[in-house]
């Protein structure tokens, strides 16, 4: 086993993502975080858009958000993503907001792997298995 | 022939919708716009979701919005939906925000009938001609 | 001490909020929190905005969110909101939407107080302190 | 004068972006052009984000889209801005979104400039008009 591989976007903060107090929105960072997700994803050699293609889903069951400092517009941040759990119907992804070298939000998500045709968790489909295992740091 | 339809549907601005300058960002109005214009439909007997199920879509083909005065958090708005104009293929609506009889925000969206399955332009769907007619105020 | 006051809106699914899966996308979720948490402020006859203007925020520190079931477009939910926890300088709430009695999904946020103009923590503002101990169903 | 100056910028499609017709719902463009805008003030030495510290605002006072085709989650779209008009209280802006040299959205915006104290119209702010002029290729 060896560390988890991370993705990291460089994500610059748009206007539209501010609220009335001048700070980006909490609900926004949900959709940063997905955003480092698919960058991960598409580093193992599979975009997620290939998982709905092959016909399942990871459904997000579980998000949690720790928030220490706000970003406002004019800035750009970095999101890291790395997956830190792996079983056999499910995924857990953590994340890192930070800017500067400064961290502002970290959070996790947890998801199920969906058949999309019946709607029901299933195993890990096979095609997966290897490229998130090395993802994740664990030899297949 | 007489006056359209008109839904009226109240918003309360959600904080989300504000952005840093303290008002409710112009991109959202689209999307009370959409609301007004559910409700509008729903009112003729047919939702809209009604019109996915039966392998339609009414996809947007132009949006034009003119803004007068901001709407802030802690306000309602009332936003006003009509039909102006029914074309073979084609439907046009027309929108009013207000805030205690003052206009805000109006303007209009123009839209096309897409038969799901070819993803092509199609007449207006049989079911729906009736109904859309008397919206606009044209006897059928 | 008594059951927390709860506050319950109805929130129809806005097209917007759907995503590619058909359903309504994970991170509105806390876009719905927030309204109802609003409107449990108001019931204190104290509305957010309010606080705002008395140059004081209430920042979101945490949330945790969980998914049971999706919620679609043509549908409408309930949304309950009452606070579970009161520190001298924080405030926790927790959520429940429902559908036809159905939860679908739960959650947490919590808040800590803030000056706006120093943008340091602080103790709950005296003017607040008695409306929301009784929202807790702490008698004051 | 020759012609203006065009910010282009490439946006990933956020899932968060897609609707239940699996495609970029129509609102987010919105959001698309004024990220380009942003760049094309940054490009011009003055990021918008300056503009408010100076006291000003560009208020958008009216919107206008084209729709010809849609994006989708998993694509790479190009964001290209340009100032087509230059009043002496106001400025607009045009858009088109591309994906691999085809047009899939075009736009247009209008904005005012306004004192942020006073909340009033005001004629450009002297630091603004000689690098918006150069950016509309019109000779200071």
């Amino acid at each position: 086993m060896s560390d988890p591989s991370r993705a990291s976007i460089d994500v610059e903060v748009r206007y539209f993502e501010t609220d009335a107090m001048g700070v980006v929105h909490h609900a926004n960072y949900l959709v940063w975080f997905e955003l480092a997700r698919t960058r991960l994803c598409a580093d193992s050699g599979r975009h997620y858009a290939d998982i709905e293609a092959d016909g399942y889903r990871l459904v997000n069951t579980r998000v949690e958000v720790v928030y220490r400092r706000p970003a406002r517009y004019g800035e750009t941040c970095r999101v890291a993503c790395w997956i830190d759990t792996i079983g056999s119907r499910s995924l857990g992804f953590s994340y890192e907001v930070s800017r500067d070298g400064q961290v502002l939000v970290t959070g996790s998500t947890e998801h199920l792997w969906i058949e999309s045709e019946s709607g029901r968790p299933c195993r890990m489909p096979e095609p997966y298995r290897v490229p998130f295992l090395r993802l994740a740091g664990q030899e297949p």
